[in-house]
């Protein structure tokens, strides 16, 4: 028997466990500073108390005959798919139920959605990137490729008309920069891709944080879109949902390869190899969309969204070039005096005790960059600050 | 861009719709007849109390922000890894803790664990079988092979030395025949197994209805196994987790394919695609584990268990050829007078209004064959048996 080979090609990352290693051993000799992490990717506010309501309202219908529940649909139930698609209109943009499909996370379905397209497709992936992008598609053995997202290009890199692919990986706003696509620059992609008969994977998962209309939330506010993309969302960074599990994908059904619906070949691989999203978790997303569960959620966006602007703002006032923090939780910032990535963590580390993440971690342009977060607290978040003001 | 088309070579099932449709016509007809539905394969007890107070106690600890969990280990919380390994200690099975790995359910884990695979591999699998193994292994354009089961052994097919594969699958106790294999079944797999450098992949689902201590629950009561096996366990009949959506796949670290070890492989499949199982079904997964938790399930399974005593011994009394009913949920039954199994359910339907499941919709040698499950209500089941009695 043999196994799959391609696994022996992935590289291990040793991004966060260097990291971690390198501040166990400052804490160790430094047991009296106070580090604060401005390097964590996780929401670090509770569930909505309208969540946890509609979670305990669940496990009661689960613990009585007449109202539990076995076997859901794998697609997810109607109740949360409707709530989704009125989510949706508020955009203007007009999605079908069956064209949702509840996951347990957009990184599951990010994923899982290879499984529907041929081996021999090139892909294309911004570098810097998430690495979920690259090492999914190194497993299936694919030919990828790079678009080069710099400081020339605001990190947001547009299609070049000389360059072959068919799979093309989006995050907008994206993780790690916190670059956000207008619908200008989206429009691009979308037009390419229509083109060359490639297909779209858009992830969503930051698009809470948009906070202007002119900005894109969806790939569906372009026009063609729902010929050429699929969309990836969570509840993640939304409403708090990193251990609560659950997102949702967007398969349009106009989009048409080789003259088979992905709608249709989507289904059939959910319905073969997924069992659903937990009753309980669905409840628990349902409610998000709730008066109530939206006023909530919303201060939560709100309390990081303001962190991020204090890292901002202190960029800005020591003439520092970043992207992302307006629109994003991420603040992506080049390293002052030319310092490499690894070099900066270890100033910023060992001279006022702040962790972020080394832009290099995240591709070869992310050398010389440097990833800040705002899912800390915010007195924490505004001591780092004031450390790092005075250190430049 | 191409599209995966092993995909177009997937069968669409009408087993479940035409069971539906004849269903819809009968009610139709016949308003006034009480139909008993025993073909059905989902669980109907309510989740056990102890286990609905676990969620709600998780999902409180969710909405305070020092209780509050992110993302969690993908392989799983330790509370619930180390509660298995407990239960598996009670049957004289060492298992170590990150040989665990919890999942959303052996359905998703029996198709993602393909992705650690070459695509060259043959793979066997029993005839009848759950469509999944086949529909998973067509989407990766895998050869398939059949081991008939029938009557002759039982259900229970042994391997055949003569026969090459590399992947093969053993779900017992089985779905659909309800048989179980003995320890010395059992055992020439594995043998076979290890002779040719195959990889048993064993669905263990059932595992809770085994009453006997002779019969193996897990395959690793077999010497040798752990070189040549992983296992697929759920709660969902065990504990009437189907909609709540929680399993363990156990990937031993001896288990090792050309030099590579592959719980290393799903590791880091695991840690790419999936981001773990929500913490309130862990918990909620955990509450089984406890002593009122095993009491409570206990007895659902129990309940279960004498639905299907009743229901072997009706085609005992009746002299019908059946398998299951025993150490399984399941009774599959030899249709009398020859009928096949299409015409077993209408004659069924139309005399005495009880549903049950063809055979032939698991693979060709079903046909002449018949599904009846034990997951009911008592007194339908009672009922439906002794229309049953009167008919034959």
């Amino acid at each position: 028997m043999n196994i799959n080979k391609n696994y022996l090609n992935l590289q291990d990352s040793y991004l966060f466990s260097t990291i971690a290693k390198k501040v166990a051993e400052y804490t160790q000799l430094n047991p009296d500073k106070k580090i604060i992490r401005l390097g964590i990717g996780d929401v670090t506010l509770p569930l909505a108390p309208t969540v946890v309501e509609a979670i305990k309202k669940a496990a009661d219908e689960m613990g009585v005959q007449s109202t539990f529940k076995g076997y859901g649909p794998e697609q997810g139930y109607s109740f949360l798919r409707e709530a989704i698609k009125k989510y949706y209109s508020k955009k203007s943009v007009d999605i079908a139920e069956d064209e949702i499909f509840i996951s347990d996370g957009a990184k599951s379905d990010l994923g899982n959605i290879l499984d529907i397209f041929s081996l021999d497709n090139t892909v294309l992936v911004p570098d810097p990137v998430y690495p979920v992008y690259v090492d999914t598609n190194i497993m299936a053995g694919r030919k990828i490729i790079y678009a080069d997202a710099n400081e020339s290009n605001g990190f947001l890199p547009l299609p070049d008309e000389n360059v072959k692919c068919d799979i093309i990986y989006i995050c907008s706003p994206n993780n790690p920069t916190g670059a956000v696509y207008t619908k200008e620059g989206l429009k691009k992609w979308v037009d390419y891709a229509l083109k060359n008969d490639a297909i779209i994977l858009f992830d969503a998962a930051y698009e809470c944080f948009i906070k202007s209309e002119e900005l894109p939330n969806s790939i569906y506010e372009i026009e063609g879109a729902k010929n050429c993309a699929i969309e990836f969302c969570s509840f993640s960074k939304t409403a708090g949902f990193t251990g609560t599990r659950c997102g949702y994908t967007v398969v349009p059904k106009s989009l048409i390869k080789q003259g088979t619906p992905l709608n249709k070949l989507w289904l059939r691989r959910q319905t073969t190899k997924f069992n659903g999203v937990p009753y309980i978790v669905q409840k628990a997303a349902e409610a998000v969309f709730s008066e109530l569960g939206q006023k909530q959620i919303k201060e939560n966006i709100q309390y990081y969204s303001e962190n991020a602007k204090i890292i901002a703002d202190t960029m800005e006032s020591k003439g520092i070039w970043y992207t992302g923090g307006k629109h994003s939780p991420y603040i992506w910032l080049k390293c002052p005096n030319n310092m490499s990535s690894w070099d900066f963590f270890d100033y910023l580390l060992n001279n006022i005790a702040v962790v972020g993440t080394p832009g290099a971690g995240f591709g070869k342009n992310g050398e010389g960059y440097f990833r800040l977060t705002s899912f800390g607290d915010r007195n924490k978040t505004i001591e780092a600050m004031e450390r790092f003001k005075k250190l430049f």
